[in-house]
C-alpha cells in the first residue's frame, strides 16, 4: 500500500467517476446514503484501495463491490476509519472496472449510520468510466431494501446484515437495463402508513428531502440529509414505485398509539375480512397525492407504479388513487404493473423476497421498462 | 371392436363420468360446445372406444384425449361419424382415467361447426370417477382459446389446428388445483369491443346464453345453444375474466364500417399515444356491466380479472372499471391479478402465449387462488 | 378432397423430399420402418393429405406430424388405408414444411406391423426441400425407441402408444443440429443380452439387415427388411450408441430358459453385489465387436457410446470394450460420453425417461457432438 | 467487543465444534490448510467474533461465513491479525449456526500463505452442534479449487480472489447430502502432469503429506504440512476424484523444460490429433496407481472418477487405467462417473466453471452418491 498514491474522490474528473444514489451539497468526503448508493471508476494499474469511513450504532452498515460487473465482497463495516483492498496483483495495463456500494438501506432510527467514501489509492490511472444514459428511479420499502434477500429462510431478527443492494431486483434491473439508478427506500414504511399502524412512517413524508429517513444528528447535520433534495440534478427516465406491501399488512396489526399526538392508528378491517372503505381511502388518497408530488419533481419521468412481490391485496386501492390522480391531471405518463408475487420455494429470510424472487421480478420489470421506454437493447 | 359394448352417455350413471364444460339442455349426444369441454371416465377392461359425430366447413374441430391425466393424442376431425380408440390391451383389471376434450373454443363464424359425444365401447365396467369439489369458470379471449399454443412462432394464419384446451393455462390452472372447469372464450373479442374495433364482438352480450357464439344454425337450434344459460347449474368458487387485449389492440386498428348500422366504430388514441378518455370510459363501462352480470349469475364465487398475457395497456382501465363496480356495489369478491406477460422466449404462433407463456401464468395463478380461495393442498 | 390431385412418393424428384430412416430398396409406397422413420415436403396450396397404408395386430403403429418444425398431432393408426388431412385452408401462395413420421419403433415380435406412404394428395407444388448436410444415426434401445415419453408416471403396461420419436432425445439433437438422422432401437435389447437374458435380444445380431427387428412374415418378405442393409447409401457424420442398460437390467433377473437350445442364461452377481467378472467381459467383448461391425460399415464416422440416461452401472464394462477395441485397432476416432441420468422428477411412463430427462439429454449430447464435429452453428 | 469472552479452538470441547479439511498435528491455533477447511458451531448470545492471523505474500487468502447456513460475507485477508465480527445484536437466547471457511485452494507456490483460528469472543454458550454422520472426500484441480466461480467471463487474471469454497459443487454436493467433507484440490495440477506439462505438479505425489501442496518454509515448519496424513484419522465414505482435466490440457501445450532435471517434458498429439498412446499410458498408469493409493489409505471407501466439467476428453484414458486397477486389484467399489459440461450459459471466470456449471455438477453428483451410498434423505 505503501507505493500507492491517494486521490480524493473530489479530485477525480467527473468523467472519470460515476456517482450513484442521491446526493446532498457534500462531495468530500462522498456519502452513500441510501443502498446502492456508489461509486463506480475504471482504473489501470495493479492494486486499488478505497478509503472510507463508516459509524454506526445498533445497524452497522454492509458494503459490497464488484469487479468488472460481477460481485466479489460484501463485509460488515464496523465504526471508523477503513482502507479497503478493492484488487491486488493485477495486470497493471488493463483498465478494471470497479464498483464499490453501500448495501444497507438508510437508516431511519440509527442516528449514527453512515458511509463516506473519501478517494482512492492506487498505481494506476484513472480512465474515463462509461457513462448510463438511462436513469432509473426506484421507491420501496424493505422489499426495495433487499431485506431477507440475504440469511436463512428461517432467520428472524430485524438486522443489517439481511438487507443489500447486491440481491435486489432495482440493482438487478438497472444492470440489466444499463443504466445509472436511485433507490430510495424504507423497510416497514408505506405510501399512508407503516406496518405497524405508524402514520408517521410514509415515504412521501420524507421524499423531499436528500434523506429524509436519516433525521437524527449528527448525520442530518453533517451531511446535510434534511436539506430539499435538488430534484433537477437528477431527472430520471423512469419511476418505478413499489410501495403498498406494508399499508396492506396494517390492517392485520394492532392498532398503535402515537404518545406525541395521543393518538391511536388503526387501518380496520370489515367483518367480511375486506377493508373498511374510509381506512382504504386513505391509502388512494396517499397513492394519488404521492403521484402529484413526484409529477411535480419529474415532469417527464414514467411513473409506474410496480407491486406486488409480497401479494396483491392493495392492487385495487393503488390503481384507484392512481386512476384518480389520472382523471384530476390529464395525466397519461403513469401506469400499473404488478410484480410476481413471492412463494415457498422463493422466499429468503424472514418471509420476505429471496434471491430468485428479486430474479423473476427483475425479468418482469426489466421487459417492462424495455417496452415501455423503447429501449431496445 | 366387435366384442366391444356400446353404452350411450345417456346410460352412464352420473357418478360414472365427469362433464366438463358449460351444457344446455341436450345430453344426448353430448354436445362439447367449448374448448375444453368434454367427458371423463374411469373404466376397467382392455379396450375402450369413444364414438363421436363431428361436423365444420371452414375451421374444423381437434380433439384431444389423455390417459390417466397424461396427454395422449391430438387430432383434427373432418366431418362424419367417427369411431376413436382411446386404448387397446391394456391390462384388464386396471381402472384407467381417461378425458377426452374439444381442443377447439366455440366458433362464432362457423354454423355447422360441432362435436357430439354419442358414447363409449368397451369391455369392461366403469368406475366411480373421482369427483371435483372445486369449480373454475375461465372467461377470456384467444389465450384462453389457446390461440398459438401450437404452431411455429412464424406461423400466420388463423386456424383451428393452432388453438388447443390441452396446451392452455386455462387447463393447467384447473389440473393444478384439482378442479372442475369451463371455459367461455373466443379469440379475438373482448369486453366492450374486437380487436377490429368490432363492438358486436364482445363476450358480455353473449354471455348468458347457453354458447352464444355458436349462433348460426343449425348448430344453434338443434343444441339449443342460444337459450339462456342455468347458471345454478353450475355454480363456480371462482371466475376468473381475461379480457381487454383485444380492447387494447382496436385503438392501433382501423375504423370498422358496420353496413347492418350503417355506422363506422373506432377507439381513439390522443396525439401524444394514451388512449382518448371518451373511448377509454367505454371499456371502463363495460368491465364495471360485466361484473355486474357475472355477480347476477354467480352471486358467491371470487371475481378475478386475470390479465396481462399479450401486455398490460389497459390495467388501469380495467381496475377503474372494477373499482367503479365496486364503489357502487359494495361487492369486495372482486380483485384484480396481472397474469406475466409473453415475451420473445415465450411465444407460441402468430404472436400468441406458447407453451412456456402458458406455464408461467399457469404458475403464477394457481398460486394466487391457492390463496385466495384457501385450497392448501 | 376431390380437387386435389394425388402424387405418389416414387414421382416426387428427390430434391423434393427428404426422406428419413433407413430403407431397403422398396420405395413405393415407403415403409417407414424406425421410429422417426418418415418424410418431409415443402408445398404451397392450401390443403395437404397424406395417403398411407397401416397394418398390425397387437401393437398398432401410431404416428405424429409437424408443420413448419412445430408439432401437430400424433395418433393411433388401425389397420387399413389412411388419408390423413395435414392441414387445410392455408394460405395457398406460403410455402408450408410438413415432416410425417412414424412413432413406433420396428416391432421384433409384431409380424404385421408396417406404416406405408403411398402418397400426398395436395392442391399447390412441390418445392425444392432444403436438404441436411448432416447425418447423425442412433441405435438404442427403449430410451432411443421413446418409451415411456408418452403417459403418466404410473403407467406400466408395456405398450405402442407410449413410445415415440416426437419426445425423443435422438430427434430433438437432430432438430437442435440440423441433421439427417436414422434411428435404430429396441426396447428391451442391448448390446450382449436383453434385461430378461435373453441372449438373442442383441443388436448387433440384426443391425446389418434393412430392418432386422422386423423378422416375420409378412412384412419381412414384402419389404425386403431381412435383407442386408447397404451402408453405403448412407454415411453418417457420426454413430450415437446408446446401448447397455438393459445388459445391466439383466443381471438382477431371473434366468431364462430358451427351449429351441434347451439352455438356460443368466447374468450373475458376485456375493457383494458386483458383477460375475466372466458375465461382465461377455458384454465388453459384445461392446468391442459391435464397434469392430460400425466401423466395417461406416469408416469415417465418429462413433460415441452415449449412455447413462437409466443409470451409469456400465461405465467401466463399456469402456474397458471400447478401450480393448481401440487398442487393438488403433481406431482413435472412437469416444464415450455419459448422458445425464432419469431422475424422480424425469422420469416418464413405467420409469424411463419423461420429456424433461430427453431435454436434458438433448442438451449435453447436442453441445458434445457440436464441439466434437466442429459443427459451430 | 469489550464484554465478549475469548475462547480458544482447544477449549471448545470437541461434541461443541466441527472442524472441516484435513488437519495435521497443530490444533491451536486451528490451521485452515485448504478451501472448504472451516469451523462450524453453534452458538448463544447476541454477537460473535472470531480470531484468526493470517499471512501472505502475492496470493491473499480470502475467507466466507454464513450463519444458519446461508451466505453471508466472503473477503479478502490481508497479512496479519484479525478480530471479525460475524454476528451482532441479534436475540440472545436463540442458537445460531455458524460455519466460516477458507476460500482459497491450498496454495503450493506461496510459501507464507495461511489462515489460522485462534478462536471466538462470545457472550453466549457454545452448544452442541449436529454432527455429520457421512464423509465426503474430494480430489481435484482448479474446477475443484471453484476458480472462475468468482469474476466476470472476461477476466483472465490468475488470483486468489476468482477461488472459493462457496461456490464450489464439492461445498454443494456435501451440504445437500449433510456431510463432513475434505477438500484436497490444486490448480493446474493433474493425476499425471500440470496443465503446462510439468510432471511434478501431480497430484498423487502430494496426496500423503498433510498438506503437501504447502511444501515451504515457514508454513510448512510451522503447520507440519509436510507430515504424512494421518489417514486413519478420517475415513470417507466416497472419495470424489475430478482429475484428468490438466493432464489433457498439457497435450496442447508447449514442451516444458525442468532445469533441476536438465529434461523436457511434453505430451504428444499424433498427426491426426489423437493422442499419442506413449503418452497416453503415462496417464493410464498414473490413474491407475492413484486408485492403488487411495485405496490403501481407505480400504472401505467407495471411490468415484467424477470428470467432466471442462470436456470429456480422457475419459477412455481414465477408465482404462480404472479398468486396470480393477482387473488388477479385484476391487470392484471404484466407479466412472460423468460430471455435465460447461458451456456458454454456465462459465465463469477465465473460462472455468461458474455457478450454474458448479450448481449442473451438484445436481447430478448428488444424485449419483446418493444411490451408490444408499443415502435415501
Amino acid at each position: 500500500m505503501e507505493n500507492l498514491r491517494v486521490v480524493e474522490i473530489k479530485d477525480i474528473p467527473s468523467k472519470e467517476i460515476n456517482i450513484f444514489g442521491r446526493l446532498g451539497k457534500v462531495r468530500q468526503p462522498l456519502p452513500l446514503l441510501f443502498n446502492g448508493s456508489g461509486v463506480e471508476i475504471v482504473v489501470t494499474g495493479s492494486d486499488l484501495w478505497i478509503d472510507i469511513e463508516t459509524d454506526s450504532d445498533f445497524h452497522e452498515p454492509w458494503i459490497a463491490y464488484e469487479l468488472n460487473g460481477a460481485f466479489m465482497s460484501r463485509q460488515m463495516m464496523l465504526p471508523g476509519e477503513h482502507s479497503i483492498c478493492l484488487f491486488r496483483n493485477m495486470e497493471p495495463s488493463t483498465p478494471k472496472r470497479v464498483r464499490f456500494y453501500r448495501e444497507l438501506q438508510a437508516m431511519s432510527e440509527a442516528n449514527r449510520c453512515k458511509v463516506l467514501v473519501k478517494g482512492f489509492r492506487l498505481d494506476g490511472e484513472f480512465c474515463e468510466v462509461p457513462k448510463y444514459t438511462r436513469k432509473l428511479e426506484f421507491i420501496g420499502d424493505s422489499i426495495t431494501s433487499g431485506e431477507g434477500s440475504y440469511g436463512a429462510v428461517t432467520d428472524v431478527d430485524w438486522l443489517a446484515m439481511y438487507m443489500s443492494a447486491s440481491v435486489n431486483y432495482a440493482t438487478m434491473t438497472a444492470k440489466e437495463l444499463k443504466a445509472d439508478y436511485h433507490i430510495f427506500s424504507q423497510g416497514g414504511w408505506g405510501v399512508y402508513c407503516g406496518w405497524d399502524n405508524d402514520v408517521r412512517h410514509n415515504i412521501p413524508s420524507v421524499y423531499e428531502k436528500v434523506c429524509g429517513l436519516a433525521f437524527g444528528d449528527p448525520v442530518a447535520t453533517e451531511l446535510g440529509t434534511l436539506e430539499p433534495y435538488d430534484f433537477d440534478s437528477w431527472q430520471p427516465d423512469a419511476i418505478v414505485v413499489n410501495l403498498g406491501t406494508n399499508d396492506a399488512t396494517s390492517f392485520n396489526q394492532p392498532p398503535l398509539y402515537i404518545p406525541e399526538e395521543d393518538k391511536t392508528y388503526k387501518m380496520r378491517l370489515n367483518e367480511d375480512g375486506s377493508y373498511n372503505r374510509e381506512d382504504e381511502l386513505k391509502i388512494v388518497g396517499a397513492v394519488e397525492n404521492f403521484l402529484t408530488m413526484l409529477r411535480k419533481h419529474s415532469p417527464k419521468a414514467h411513473i409506474v407504479w410496480a407491486y406486488g412481490m409480497l401479494g396483491s391485496d392493495l392492487n385495487l386501492a393503488i390503481t384507484e388513487g392512481i386512476n384518480n390522480y389520472r382523471s384530476k391531471s390529464g395525466d397519461q405518463n403513469v401506469s400499473f404493473f404488478q410484480l410476481p408475487n413471492t412463494t415457498m420455494e422463493t422466499y429468503g429470510a424472514h418471509m420476505h423476497p429471496g434471491l430468485k424472487s428479486h430474479e423473476n421480478a427483475t425479468k418482469e420489470l426489466t421487459h417492462y421498462l424495455r417496452v415501455k421506454l423503447n429501449w431496445n437493447d
